[in-house]
């Protein structure tokens, strides 16, 4: 399958581009040092925050609840661990609403920047992902992630795998399906980019949820490229 | 009026950010000399192509036309003035398509992209633009203009100066209307911005439309800031 028409390479972020879990889990500790808080377990917290995303997700996306940026969901599972990891009362509202923004200030993998800096030279690169627009840029600012546009939920009002978000994407690009690359660690994002004829590309990140990893380990199907890092993308298409 | 919590600068792109005036004459001349055409006036070309703009968008604004990406303004209006310039049958489909993707191109003013690099140390940085998203992201890449992000009229499905692209993008960042500040050469489009309790900025542009241009010649209202080029922005909140 020739990748030769391809003009755009859109990339799933949590996960894929940023390791989520180390990045909590580092910030988290930094700030309980700051408080004199000792014993948390902040991979465990890191990965119990995360956990409340699909589930806060898929509220709106059963039109339970209005439409809701991935911040407020953030901020609300926020308010349900801290208890539970002993943490109540301890930080303050202004203390919380920073905690918060930690997502905003997620670290790449180490092979992201390089590799998206190759494929920016050959291709227009953008995020599309469940965070929202000012996550996603502030992250980027941050961190050197070299995007050339940023799609969010909040551009498309809609969370993957909604086809409104696949396909608000291709047409906001205003190209073939077959010209835009999904990239993501995650099969089943690359299952619905795939259905709607987009281009897919697969990292292996399987250190991404540690314990709590119960898939993802490997590539389901043939999707066009398959790789271990943001690098061996760019070496598979020739960026 | 303190302009300290700023968060996020949005910028007009066609006259503020980059010359279309310029731009594309320059690249007409090229295609006509590669085409062995004489005795184009190229300046006059670009300001009767540009001159197609509002009349195309006023017929989407006002619902006469779904939704068009100015892309297809853009080509539709080519087809109307090669023969009023003598052009009628000299480029294939090809080159026209092609000579359309020089809105892709167009160059920033010398102080833009100097500017924008020092804005974007402080702040979120990104176009409000009647151009389409592809078009944005493809001038930023080839220009280096260092947008955080990029929102374009078919991001909102509305152009300048409908309310739903100001109101869209304040939703967007999810910030209050005063942390945004509008920098724009044209004060209806700043006009607009207050309107919706967003930060002004004006850049005089004087030369945007050569013998065609009628107004913006200065700032007509008290704007937040007002100065002469995207580096005059930078002095006048700091950055």
């Amino acid at each position: 399958m020739s990748l030769g028409n391809v003009k755009v390479l859109l990339f799933d972020t949590f996960g894929t581009v940023a390791d989520w879990r180390g990045s909590i889990a580092r910030m988290g500790e930094r700030a309980a040092r700051e408080k004199g808080v000792e014993g948390v377990d902040w991979d465990a917290f890191a990965r119990a925050w995360r956990a409340g995303y699909r589930p806060g997700m898929a509220r709106v996306i059963s039109g339970e609840r209005p439409w809701t940026s991935v911040d407020v969901i953030h901020r609300e599972r926020l308010e349900e661990i801290l208890p539970e990891f002993g943490m109540d009362g301890v930080f303050s509202e202004a203390e919380k609403t920073d905690m918060n923004l930690f997502w905003h200030r997620l670290d790449p993998w180490p092979d992201s920047v390089p590799g998206l800096l190759r494929l920016k030279q050959k291709f227009l690169i953008g995020p599309l992902s469940n965070g929202s627009l000012i996550l996603l840029s502030a992250m980027a600012k941050r961190a050197g992630i070299p995007w050339d546009f940023v799609f969010s939920s909040d551009t498309f009002k809609a969370f993957k795998r909604d086809p409104a978000v696949y396909l608000g994407a291709i047409a906001l690009l205003g190209l073939e399906p077959g010209e835009v690359m999904m990239t993501a660690a995650h099969n089943d994002d690359l299952e619905a980019a795939r259905s709607h004829g987009m281009r897919t590309a697969y990292i292996n990140r399987p250190y991404e949820y540690g314990p709590d990893q119960t898939k993802d380990f490997q590539a389901d199907e043939d999707w066009d490229v398959i790789t271990d890092t943001i690098t061996g993308v760019a070496d598979a298409i020739g960026a």
